[in-house]
């Protein structure tokens, strides 16, 4: 094992932090706002770190085997979140660097639960760092889920393998030009959803700001009142629009702009065809309790049912109000996640469509003992790894959901507010239900020890559970 | 597909139960509770049904392929809870249909939900005919634990098939011998009980009615407080011992008794510790909140804890006034169940082991990649087909919780209480958590629609799922 390797691009990321808190710097200098100092101070210090690490390293070849790797994108996640923090801590929030940890690392890893209320009177730099941590968390989850998940195995995730004309030859080599199309597409997302934010009538921050928050499903917002503070109905189509487009997996969209043609893909009808349905019944089970226009009850349930299943988790209004049948619906949802290679977390579509395609396929051997059991997905037979890699998944997201869960028990919660926090956590969504964490309360009530242990089940999350639960496991670290 | 042959066991059934209704209506002829004319009614009609049916059909040959098996099960387990329904629902009880189906399908099924209160001052027979719904139901689910799931292989079950040694060349010829076995055992537990619950003090009637449900691990009782109705800690120690009893394979008391030889078996050795561990944590959880003696604060600790686990559902004390971590471990342990072949449900011992273990070798592999797989099981390895059903079960065992949840919030029950009666149904224990359905609830206040697909699940847990949900499958019944 060499740490040597891992340091060294550590340290490139955190020279990459001090680098971006200079934004938010610069947005309270222009506002008068003395936090601007807060961001600068840590840039430096961040700065000078990253500098020494890159410089006392230099030379070293990038993490190479999977040991490496992994331990490496485990040590980025949580040195992004430390680093994340600083500003938080020292900032005029007053808050304790729990607080700081949790908000940052549900920054990063694009989950978006929040402990902090007040938001529509923060300072513009603490909500602009905010939305930058989910604008480069989400670059790097799609990172993970190209290169690393497939690489790795994780949860039948090499169906998703780049294509060998996709590579080169060179260790890393074929990691170059797919970061260019990658970034470009993830920028372009942003900048037409920025644009389109402002003829919605937005303010240019809170067009930056959500458009950021948006593309990386996110969900942190610059308002108490989320989504909730816009009255015009065009935004939330607009948020509808890109929401679905980052929960779409980005090799699909690279290569369908590539080749300029949108072919089918079976875990976006999936997830088009869910929509869909959650949101149809929503708004049914809605016109019955308000009096609102028809057009604007359908957009708010389209727009709620968007963001629970991208794991965005915006809120239009407080969907919790219209009964249990509503509750069970975003309950529900918020397990399934997008699509794999995308910004969005949780089960995943592919995942869905194989694992149900696999127990149809057993159900029916049942009958039929001599017929053949396939699992098939886009209209092949999928391997025996692959669907191992699923099933072990499928087991793991339900173990770590439950353990979680009764650890919140533990230190006090209820059951339906534990069993909301350990999903809205694993699959990275941001809302749970209940009163204190649904979407129109914050994590802020819940105890230290609970908070610190949602930041990590969200990184868990992050790294499909099995490229976190690893590093735990005595196997991995024996020769 | 022979329906005559499926109908003729199914008269033979319908006797059976007319018969048992004789002993009710015995006791309250003793009574002189006016509910006895209800008993021999019920018992002439339904004697009558049976003697017509058998008539009809005589000559038939038993169920013989897998198809019909299933049908068969299906069906004797709906016309048990039907027939069974009857005296309730015209008796002084004053019930609707749907209370007495509801009370009549936990009965038969073991799981002792019930729909009644002030059980203390009800007549003889009612209670009694409770007590043998149980009663009888413990036979019948030991039955589809060794012969229908293992010849089906419904989720590894195979596992438990019995040995060529034990079986005969006659079709059915291997259940006869085995039938006589299994009832001697079962029947010499139930007298050893009564003759233990005399010595603790309980009078006739209720160590008789106790007896039968603690052997059924069914759970129904003759008062409202439950087991918390008896003063003395003995009492609770025996009910322990012979939950515990019935919760282990049946297949192995019968092997070991045979024998004389009492061998290791990994998944009495894994319900004892799960037992160990949870009774201890539970104790130190609650030392805290009471001020009874430790010995009985520890005794109704280790009593509530078999009582969920082994799927009984009797309760010393309402367990869920001490806090979200007691309620917590309640919770999960409910959906773990006993050991194949006994008289418990839920997950069950053995697949707990094989998925741990399954588990823990593919997290190995991933570390080591040319390292083969293979769960193991008592020092075997397990075969892949064995290891795919515990799988598949795994998945439609979480999926029917899920589904059955997501009905009964959609009729209006709040989360915590939606999933609670959801396991609780599925895996046959009993109570649930929360005010309406805990353990110091009753299932009385649930919408009618609600309490059919309880039952319904109930029987699906019951038969493990899938020879229930077979039935819905289109192949099944196309040629």
């Amino acid at each position: 094992m060499n740490f040597r390797a891992i340091a060294l691009p550590i340290g490139r990321l955190l020279l990459l932090i001090s680098l971006l808190m200079i934004i938010p710097a610069m947005a309270d200098v222009f506002a008068s706002n003395p936090d601007w100092q807060v961001f600068l101070t840590s840039a430096l210090v961040l700065g000078t770190t990253g500098v020494l690490m890159t410089l006392a390293f230099r030379g070293e070849r990038p993490p190479g085997n999977f040991r490496e790797a992994l331990i490496f994108v485990n040590a980025a996640w949580f040195a992004f979140s430390f680093a994340g923090a600083i500003p938080f801590y020292f900032s005029g929030l007053g808050i304790s660097f729990t607080d700081a940890f949790f908000e940052t690392a549900s920054g990063v890893t694009t989950t978006g639960s929040t402990i902090l209320t007040g938001l529509d009177v923060l300072p513009p730099g603490i909500l602009l760092w905010r939305s930058l941590l989910q604008w480069i968390g989400g670059i790097g989850v799609i990172a993970i889920g190209i290169w690393l998940l497939p690489g790795l195995r994780v949860g039948g995730s090499q169906l998703f393998a780049l294509e060998s004309s996709e590579k080169t030859n060179k260790p890393y080599g074929h990691v170059g030009p797919f970061v260019y199309r990658l970034l470009a597409i993830y920028g372009g997302l942003t900048v037409s959803c920025v644009l389109l934010y402002l003829m919605c009538g937005m303010s240019f921050f809170n067009a930056v700001n959500h458009a950021m928050t948006t593309v990386s499903t996110g969900g942190f917002s610059t308002s108490d009142q989320s989504f909730g503070q816009f009255p015009g109905l065009a935004a939330y189509w607009v948020a509808i629009f890109f929401m679905l487009a980052s929960a779409v997996p980005f090799l699909y969209l690279i290569r369908s702009i590539e080749h300029r043609r949108f072919g089918e893909d079976i875990q976006i009808i999936l997830l088009l065809g869910i929509v869909a349905a959650a949101a149809f019944t929503v708004f049914l089970l809605q016109r019955f309790m308000v009096e609102d226009a028809p057009f604007q009850t359908f957009t708010f349930a389209a727009f709620n049912v968007v963001s629970v299943i991208t794991t965005t988790g915006y809120a239009a209004n407080d969907y919790l109000q219209f009964g249990t049948a509503v509750i069970a619906i975003f309950f529900v949802l918020t397990f399934f996640g997008g699509c794999s290679g995308s910004t969005s977390g949780g089960f995943k579509m592919f995942r869905v469509a194989i694992l149900t395609s696999y127990i149809r396929a057993l159900l029916r051997r049942i009958v039929r003992p001599h017929r053949v059991i396939d699992a098939r997905y886009q209209g092949h037979a999928v391997s025996n790894t692959v669907l191992e890699g699923i099933l072990v998944f499928a087991v793991l997201y339900t173990g770590a959901f439950a353990a979680f869960s009764v650890v919140y028990m533990m230190l006090g919660m209820d059951l339906e507010t534990a069993l909301s926090a350990s999903i809205t956590a694993l699959a990275n969504v941001g809302p749970g239900i209940g009163e204190t964490i649904g979407p129109s309360g914050t994590f802020q009530s819940l105890s230290d020890t609970a908070k610190w242990f949602l930041a990590s089940e969200m990184i868990l999350g992050r790294l499909e559970i099995l490229a976190g639960i690893l590093l735990l496991s005595p196997d991995f670290w024996l020769e």
